[in-house]
């Protein structure tokens, strides 16, 4: 996650997500936007990576006449905000003209949306893309009118002559693959759609070429990371789950409330951990239903160490358990609750209530039932 | 697998598989091409889709000084053959020129191969590559000189100017991914190299440009398939591995001795089932070392019918664990073996003795501690 300072100010920006390709290349009949990876559709994903970041205001997601139903039940299913449904055009220009219209024209959503300053244009089927590489390239946008994100090139490009043999082949250096997300100011790329060209609309398929031909705008190049890739062909569903399996397992939640000592224990286990598996630190009481909270469970964290004060403290576990139930994401894999007790008291002893201990066990059996497993660790010093 | 007829006659074909890059750009220490995939290193899996191929007489395999070690010790423990391992230079291009040598410089090698008239180059991390897409570069080679596998672009591409700005992006229907198998006339890519420069050595990576440039041969472009793609990031060797894991469940080899009858159950099986899954169907009598079942197994099948005529034939059977664990192939799956019996004696009853249903369960239980579930099916029919 991009820091604090990487918001774009108060920018009224907004996404649209072209996601009405049919998917010919998967070799499958279904459009790869909706393959299920992890048991979730690719689209939720990329929705979520747009959804979680707050200074997006509204997103759009412009799917094929025939998948709209679909799209609906996605975004009820998995709880997505903010998000507007659009029907797509024939091609991929067409369709995101469409998602820019909703902002200008009122026949095309119920009601009109407010125009952003910057809109960001990213394929549906791109699900890793972080808050880092989204703020640079609307910042650039605000700055030059456009950006996008770019990667080196894998594989040498030819040039192939009419027989079928090679003319001539690019220096792989001069060049670069044109990838997602892009950013434009919106009135320079509603303004370039409006100007195009139908033999534009029917074979384009690059955004920043046409903010380039018709509203002169040289757009700023961003070097993206390595995850920005579009999941085109069968394997990279495969690559998708794997790396969503991988950051499942190696994500942890450290929740501590605020008395110091607590706190400080937290953050120690957050620099230990670090180098191995993401960490996310958050100092908060769980008897209040945080807002931050809610957006860990988004993320689809399943790892939680709590650190407490208190010797424990099983209505404030409840409580994050039932957060975990109400919060909307289905746990599909086991989710691993850490409760580490400090017991800061001088009287070293071992003896813990029979009756406290039964309590507990009660509760871990109860919760094992909804996949959640409780452990507990009581940490005395002096 | 290719047809016979795509055997390129009787041209001598070598292959050179350069293996020396350090994999930097999967953000691991240790070169892709050493990367374990299914507890087996990459450069082993492509390696095997050339070994496996009767029509390439030679395997050379480029290595950084660093892991000559290394690719001799993959060599012994998957049992390759007619593999040559060769030291690398500091660039991709100076390691096949290195690759070339073995067969026209002495001091390359222990012993002068012998000089092909068709060299392939193909990169170690492209494991998926089959017999088709091979033998139509090195037959496009023997006719134009030079001939390299072509993919369509994922991606726009774009040259930025000197501001890192957009200069103009190209069209994307013009250009093509240059991807391998590539084949050349040795003659041609031997003397490319020879009169090549330090900075074409030092820079350059594609293989084609030389023979162009130098050799003024204009290489053939063939078609190729989306699993050709290189194993470049991490997601790819996730890629790779799920693919090989599909394979593997997704592959039956139907065994049938010569008699007619049984053939022919073999065949009608065959047919029901290739829509499904991959099949390979051969009809050998299993008491003879076969060298065809040698390279099933190498080829990782993991699934085996045995159509037999004669009433539980264990000692048979006994014969293909045999040579399953010597095949040298570590078994990292279940193996499967449905035994299928054909009963074509006009006295139809089901009584099988009981000594008889005794060795047979003795068996499937003693061979199930090495991993192998023997299955067994009577078939008795007028």
């Amino acid at each position: 996650p991009g820091s604090r300072d990487a918001r774009p100010a108060v920018t009224p920006v907004a996404a649209v997500l072209p996601a009405g390709g049919s998917g010919e290349r998967l070799g499958g009949a279904t459009p790869k936007q909706f393959c299920a990876v992890q048991g979730r559709p690719l689209v939720s994903y990329t929705v979520r990576a747009m959804e979680r970041i707050s200074w997006i205001a509204d997103i759009i997601v412009v799917v094929s006449p025939e998948n709209i139903e679909i799209m609906k039940s996605i975004i009820e299913r998995y709880g997505h905000k903010r998000v507007t449904i659009v029907k797509g055009g024939i091609t991929r220009h067409r369709s995101i003209f469409n998602g820019l219209k909703v902002f200008a024209e009122n026949k095309f959503s119920n009601h009109l949306l407010q125009k952003p300053e910057v809109v960001i244009i990213h394929d549906a089927v791109r699900p890793f893309v972080e808050e880092d590489i989204l703020s640079k390239v609307v910042m650039a946008a605000k700055e030059h009118g456009a950006a996008g994100a770019i990667r080196p090139l894998v594989s040498t490009v030819i040039a192939s002559a009419a027989d079928g043999c090679l003319d001539h082949s690019l220096e792989r250096a001069r060049y670069r693959a044109s990838e997602m997300p892009q950013a434009f100011l919106f009135d320079i790329i509603y303004e370039a759609y409006r100007q195009c060209t139908d033999y534009d609309l029917d074979y384009g398929t690059e955004c920043l070429h046409l903010a380039l031909k018709y509203c002169k705008t040289n757009a700023k190049l961003v070097e993206g990371t390595a995850d920005l890739w579009k999941v085109t062909y069968k394997r990279d569903l495969y690559a998708a789950e794997s790396i969503i399996k991988d950051n499942l397992s190696q994500q942890v939640c450290v929740i501590t409330d605020v008395k110091e000592a607590v706190a400080q224990v937290g953050f120690l286990l957050h620099e230990c951990l670090k180098s191995q598996i993401k960490v996310e630190a958050i100092s908060i009481s769980l008897s209040k239903n945080d807002s931050y909270l809610q957006k860990i469970f988004s993320g689809q964290c399943y790892n939680f160490v709590c650190v407490k004060g208190k010797k424990y403290a099983i209505q404030e576990t409840q409580q994050l358990v039932d957060m975990l139930e109400k919060s909307n994401i289905p746990l599909l894999y086991p989710v691993v609750l850490i409760l580490v007790h400090l017991d800061i008291s001088e009287n070293i002893s071992f003896s813990i209530g029979m009756e406290e201990l039964t309590r507990i066990k009660n509760f871990a059996r109860e919760v094992k039932k909804k996949n959640i497993f409780v452990y507990g660790l009581l940490i005395q010093y002096k």
